[in-house]
């Protein structure tokens, strides 16, 4: 809408957005339940820092992401500090150091927006990335793994959003399969790639005596049911079987505590394995497929089991039914205040003419109010 | 409580902070509760991003913390990007682009993180600040200088902050007197600098024939009667005069609101002169002495009129008394769960045993929680 000819005022780096009324109001309110529900189920809010010490912040936990993060120089120090890309390790460093004395488990939540560096395309995906979440720390158990998906799952439907779907994986399971089969090198290598690809003619190139046992599991992925029950049927080595079954286990405390909630299994997906050492949980919209958050068990500070999930709030919001909007109630200039106030108790919006205006109805429609104070009057425009 | 000899983990470049539980949830919930009020009062809320092209983050309005912030390289555009040091000329950016075709007056509000590269002193102030905050752009009116106060005022109440004083001053008309009194270059400049100083003596010296008027308008500083008589009794040019009766009639609109209000008004404060076009307003918690937030009328985007308050949350929630924090109550192992459904309900935070517990009591008190439920009766440990 300007006119000017240098470079637009409104233009933004790719990956950076303004959010305007709606949405904003929409984001920071919806976050706002979520970590309501969070803290309803104990889990208490932390806010670590936008920056700290590159390597405090890119070391443990945080080393998967470094390169995806900004660095800058500490005046103060002259060390290099860096712009968070995950806010997940810090939590982890919090609970390890300045909640190190606090009783396990330790139930944390936070919410707020971190940084990538991006792939450097234009028009690439948002760089500017917030999320709201929670850990616990402590228990290693099918309950803990449970209780995250719940609260999970409960904080959604808080705001609406019954349509989802929890896919579960335990991203060692492939891995200690592959690592167990005695392979050579190549071979192994061959066959992760083929299996992130979820290849099947390459699985079975290269998968030599658990190529059916691979490509059996690789097509169980679905409904819970049917994944854990190849799984069950498969010819697991005693390490791997260990996963199979903590797996099963976590999907039944999920569906003990949560009958009705979809759950679907990929048994052989092992994304994220360096990483996490145990289940691992994405949740979509059933609609748009869109990814809401995920999460997973992970060693906290390499020591202490954990299990966290993180929520992408634009797109929980973007799954949520749009709540009803206040009314705005325009308020004539000169209006006893008190009138305003009792509107804004009742739920309404007001907006105070700040000048006398001879038709206070065409002011109101020019700022959008459904209604007009005049008077002792209520008058409703629709 | 670590004892590692490495640098520790938990070790934050000087002026960041961890929050921890409570104050994170106090500030958060706080910062929650002054963005309703705002929002009651039709100020809709926007959310611009942690980072911009410096050249339009910091040009305009913006320039004045230039010195402040933060650059990094876009790799994407190989342009240069900078941290927001300031989230108020975001605002007036948006209001003068995106929202240019909306109606006015248009009352924006907002809340987020900022990051100021700081004086590079160790043990120096925060560096990451939070700001909450409003903007009312378009109208140039005493009406809209009083509705900012008022709903500032109004926001602050509702987080039980009531003993504060809002401090107002008139940036430009001391300069506007200095200048108009034809003082020869020198002396002008060193004039500015003793009123800066509040240093009668300086003023005495280098103010020539203003001098005793800028020295009776400084010694009136203090409740806003006395220092308005002084100005209503001083002899003014006339463009100062315009100056002094736009500051008198908005503490009068702001009075006509908030009668209890207490009001300073310090007529020759010129703090902010060269960006502030009109009224400035500060708010102070009257125990500590604390800021709690500033604001002032400007020009939005060097043309529109505008007028704002940006709170200081972590001073704000300093000031507030702490909210009663709801009972925590563990629910021991194997509970039905719709007990502690509707414990969550009733307001509680409901804190699930993973384990079962042979004295679910003991492992309640472990967890700091003040009552237990344990098969259906809800037991306090009080």
């Amino acid at each position: 809408m300007t006119t000017d000819q240098s470079p637009s005022p409104a233009l933004l780096p790719s990956g950076f957005v303004d959010r305007l009324p709606l949405d904003a109001q929409a984001e920071a309110s919806g976050t706002e339940t979520l970590l309501s529900v969070f803290a309803s189920h104990g889990y208490e809010r932390v806010a670590p820092p936008l920056l700290e010490f590159e390597d405090t912040l890119l070391g443990g936990a945080g080393a998967a992401l470094a390169d995806q993060a900004f660095r800058l120089m500490d005046p103060d120090t002259r060390r290099m500090m860096a712009l968070r890309p995950d806010i997940t390790p810090q939590i982890a460093r919090i609970a390890s150091t300045r909640l190190v004395g606090v009783q396990r488990p330790l139930r944390l939540s936070y919410a707020g927006q971190s940084v990538i560096v991006g792939n450097g395309s234009a028009g690439q995906n948002e760089r500017q990335i917030g999320q709201a979440g929670i850990e616990l720390i402590g228990p290693d158990s099918v309950e803990a793994d449970a209780e995250v998906v719940a609260v999970a799952a409960e904080a959604l439907a808080c705001l609406g959003v019954t349509a989802v779907s929890f896919d579960l994986t335990m991203p060692p399971l492939a891995p200690s399969l592959i690592e167990q089969a005695g392979l050579p090198g190549a071979a192994r290598t061959a066959l992760m790639h083929a299996l992130d690809r979820k290849d099947a003619a390459a699985i079975a190139q290269h998968g030599g005596a658990i190529a059916n046992t691979l490509i059996g599991l690789l097509s169980a992925a679905g409904a819970a049911d049917q994944a854990l029950e190849a799984l069950r049927t498969a010819d697991l080595p005693a390490v791997t079987r260990l996963f199979s079954e903590r797996l099963r286990a976590s999907v039944e405390a999920i569906r003990t505590r949560l009958p009705d909630l979809q759950i679907t299994v990929d048994p052989v997906e092992f994304r994220g394995w360096k990483y996490h050492t145990g289940v691992c949980v994405t949740a979509y919209a059933l609609d748009s497929g869109e990814e809401l958050g995920r999460g997973g068990r992970y060693l906290c500070n390499d020591n202490e089991p954990a299990c966290g999930l993180t929520f992408r709030p634009d797109a929980v919001f973007r799954a949520a039914p749009r709540r009803t909007l206040p009314g705005r109630v325009y308020i004539s200039s000169g209006t006893d205040p008190s009138v305003a106030k009792l509107l804004r108790t009742a739920g309404y919006v007001t907006v105070a003419g700040l000048d006398s205006h001879e038709q206070p109805e065409e002011e109101a429609r020019r700022l959008s109010c459904s209604s007009v104070v005049q008077g002792d009057k209520l008058i409703s425009l629709d």
